[in-house]
């Protein structure tokens, strides 16, 4: 069986396993006070141009984005977002569970832009009612997005512009950020996220990391923000195990490497799809291919491929999701291929 | 100056005021244990045709909901509601505050329809990672809508259907709901709520009471909801206010006598502007009129009159809202009229 | 049958319903933004002398002590109250619905005092683990306490110190404020509380109102307050029936004559006890009178008269309440003595 | 440097590495439905003798603590603790934070007792104010308690016996169990946990494991609690991370093992420091001892040991804790003997 429903079926990238065995027995301080965890800041901050960055490591993505949001937020305020955001979609209320509204704004190609936010927010404070509605306190967005696209950094500078304006924070989740990193002709840095966003999160879960999340704050960071994690459940007690995994994926590259497989595995996939004629739902220039298959083509492939069903196009054809990682290999693509 | 802004700008009744004066220097046990109460609630099960019913005395529409929503609902669920309606919009996130998600569904003239519940549900239920959702809870509307608008007796039934089927509960928000029972030509009875809905409350703000919403539970009562609404801040230490206000307006039919009187003048108002070319934004039957205006027209107005400013139309037209209620007066609609 | 069971069982001042009355049919704009409000705002300043205080009228007590808590806590602090305080037992875990731990700290006769205060800081901020612990992020306090005793000027003032030495504000919870300001020997004024606390609430419900208890922000008001009020379902729609209720009771010191009474009834009733021998289990200056009953005269009286359980002392002996009120009359102690 | 500050200062048991390094380029199935997990489970059934339990693997304590909770609890209830219990204490509020009070009950010895159990219910229901009260919906405990003592089973059973009667779920925070099961005379085993507890987690992240901690209901469990640990941020994504650590640790009684490691390295601690006359705080029979340290000695200590400060004695002597582990080494133990 073939395996392409998502970027997190493997393990850790063998140096991160390496690197865990050596340390096994050394005796570290707990909560993420520990040098390893200092060590992989020190590397993220280098890697974002920000000296003065405050980051912390947590477990996973939808914790990182309750937490974040929880510590950053003022009880009358809520988030803005593209409808089709995960917070929005896909984590079970973490958001509300806070007390806080995930107000949604729609997308364009999984995207939210500067414009729709800056209508949003004129109408809000033009509509004299505005004291009995949620405030806007932040904006969302995901980079790559849900859809796989990429945010040029022109659309990060205005939504930063925007953001400003508002005096309201911007904040990236970066789940998958290395294959945005990664993918071709993108002009999108981790130094033009880290300029423009007020926080932002690398992924570590689906690239490389056995789990693990790091969360950047380029310039400032939210009163007792270590107290917000904690009481979130979002504190590891053996921090190190985040940070030596941080630590080793931001040694020589090794993030940008990671998202490059990813990307390559994809670019192959991409082509050899096209090539046979297949067409997309979505234009896609990372991981994630969303691919429309016949119905009658998608059940036979079911039966030596798992893949994610995305949606019904029609009657008689699907949206299905195939989806490399930093662990793909190009046999794997090609036998894939080889079924279609 | 003329106030059509909205239908809670007088006091009470005055059958009111003077049962509150008679009872004055009675002394009454707290917080809805009274005699008082227990009779307003016997004279509501009557009017309502639901025996059983259990009902709770709550002073305002956003607290209201509030409680009866976290009475309701489980940490991981959600409730349904037309993108217009007032907890979608104007509850300042206070559904959200309790930890639950509001999951907004497309109106249709401010309605909720069946259809599209049914449609959310399927999708829902058939969305493999459902589990990783917010799960639909509950469905709420409000009657008359956002707009005015009123459902039918087949459409209300519809939607008790569909939330059957799933095992959710039907909460009708009646903020207005004299003026619904009230309109012409409606074949919505309390009665008819009553077997379709499985809470609803009726509003005693809006139609001639200081304040006040009655809940009712027609069948089933959430666990210990006396407790939730301590909770929430919604008891009332003098809970025979709110008893004996809809007390009186259940004595000889009062309550429906007051939305009578809002539709009556909100007919005339209806009519004066229909002979005069005005257009409506939306066919509203009830005491809520949105009327399009010229915005030269509406600046005038506005020196003698004040009313809602609903949205702007396009650049030289504005959607306002004229109010009346249970306290307007014929001369006030003719004052009105003569300055259109 | 005679009632002496709380302060809560007559409806409201008489000045308070002709008033009522003779403005029934004016038409105020909503929310607590008409001129009934505003004068009744402008008088509460004079009286607490702080021409520059934010005041708004909310509705219950467990309500404004909810509100004003989540708009002055961060999520990650709790609130420091005396383990016998309102919100440490009676409000149905209105403050941790909120989001926040209540702190108890044992109190000395209902009250809390600066040194166990001090201590509690002291201790926090020296154990090295207080990142993993709720903060402190204010002090809660009731005046009268809930066993009806006082604070000194110069107990609020070390309070008053502890809590400004650690940036941490001070919340007066004023539900039975009259009869603290009428005691006799008391040397606490509504100056020297407004001097002292940076926020407290002048209760209206068990002195003369329907309902309605006024929060006073001496100095400064959290950001978006009225949000907060609004999401905390304790704004109400006509928000002038809680202002004109204290723009009475603040008129020609009304306020403090109904304290007066309420003083003047429990002073015969308690001079009355002492002479025919009763003990006191709390030496209450107030209008909360705790009697040491013998429990066999504790059933006879039952059925004469109406008062509270407050607990069991021993086998055969019972503590029970005596609350007298604004509109208790002379000759209703006289009876109750009478019986005893 | 000497490290006895902790029992989570190593990595993970030379198995678990093992068999990480083994499956790292297996693609499992995401969310904890993968074959490992179940094999996991499937172990810890049987060693737990309760065939149809539902078993979920969390990643740490805390958020373990206020997943349970919350899944577990309705707005109205809170949760009765022992004043010195974790939850009590150091978990940032995060049980406040999901809306529950922790009802603090006063300890012995870090113990809570059926007794003191019962007489708080009887209190509550006793009392006819408990509606306007935080209801006991649960009962917590630990074990070892935060004091490194046991319950006896005849402790639990009664525990057990008084949550049945008032039909509230016990639940016991085994975040050091395998020193609990290891200890020497206790009657506890897993199976005794099961049959009394109604949920209780088995602690990986003090016992060997990196991180992890598996929650277990051996009867029931709540409703769409999968959606619940999504919605708390405590779904890992590679949810076998942490199910094969479970599996390594339940095949050959390898958990058990650990904590015999941590027992017997204690008994040695504890004997050397009788002998050299050392006395105890408290008398615990598991892998934390507590020892009174004359100040001058502590001092002295700390610059060849790391451990952790308890509390002030008196103005010369500290109690400080020594905590032994899965991992530690007799040498270690003789080695800070020597220091002493």
């Amino acid at each position: 069986m073939l395996h392409f429903d998502s970027d997190y079926m493997e393990g850790a990238h063998p140096e991160i396993l390496k690197r865990l065995s050596e340390i096994n027995f050394h005796k570290y301080s707990g909560y993420g006070t520990d040098a390893i965890c200092e060590s992989a800041r020190e590397k993220i901050r280098g890697a974002c141009g920000c000296p003065e960055a405050t980051i912390h490591f947590l477990v996973g993505g939808t914790q990182t984005n309750a937490t974040v949001i929880r510590g950053l937020l003022r009880p009358f305020q809520g988030v803005l977002a593209p409808d089709s955001g995960h917070i929005s979609l896909h984590e079970a209320g973490a958001v509300e569970a806070g007390g806080h509204k995930v107000i949604a704004i729609g997308n364009r190609d999984g995207k939210l832009y500067a414009g729709d936010v800056r209508e949003y927010l004129l109408g809000f404070y033009g509509d004299e009612n505005h004291p009995h509605m949620v405030k806007p306190g932040m904006v969302y967005i995901s980079h790559p997005t849900e859809y796989g696209t990429l945010y040029t950094r022109q659309e990060l500078e205005e939504l930063s512009k925007v953001c400003r304006e508002y005096k309201i924070p911007l904040y990236l989740d970066g789940a998958r950020l290395s294959y945005a990193l990664a993918a071709k002709g993108t002009d999108v840095t981790l130094k033009v996220i880290a300029e423009n966003c007020d926080v932002f999160y690398i992924g570590g879960t689906k690239t490389g990391a056995m789990m693990g999340e790091a969360v950047v704050f380029p310039r400032f960071v939210p009163e007792d923000f270590f107290t917000i994690v904690k009481q979130s459940g979002a504190l590891m007690a053996k921090g190190w195990m985040l940070g030596v995994q941080f630590d080793v994926l931001f040694t020589e590259g090794l993030y940008l490497e990671c998202g490059k497989n990813g990307i390559k595995t994809a670019g192959m996939l991409r082509e050899g799809l096209r090539n046979m004629g297949y067409s997309f739902y979505i234009d896609s220039p990372t991981n994630q291919l969303f691919v429309v298959l016949e119905n009658r083509k998608m059940e036979e492939l079911k039966e030596e491929v798992s893949f994610s069903f995305w949606e019904a196009l029609d009657k008689s054809h699907t949206v299905v999701r195939f989806a490399t990682s930093w662990a793909t290999q190009e046999d794997e693509v090609e036998k894939l291929l080889s079924f279609l």
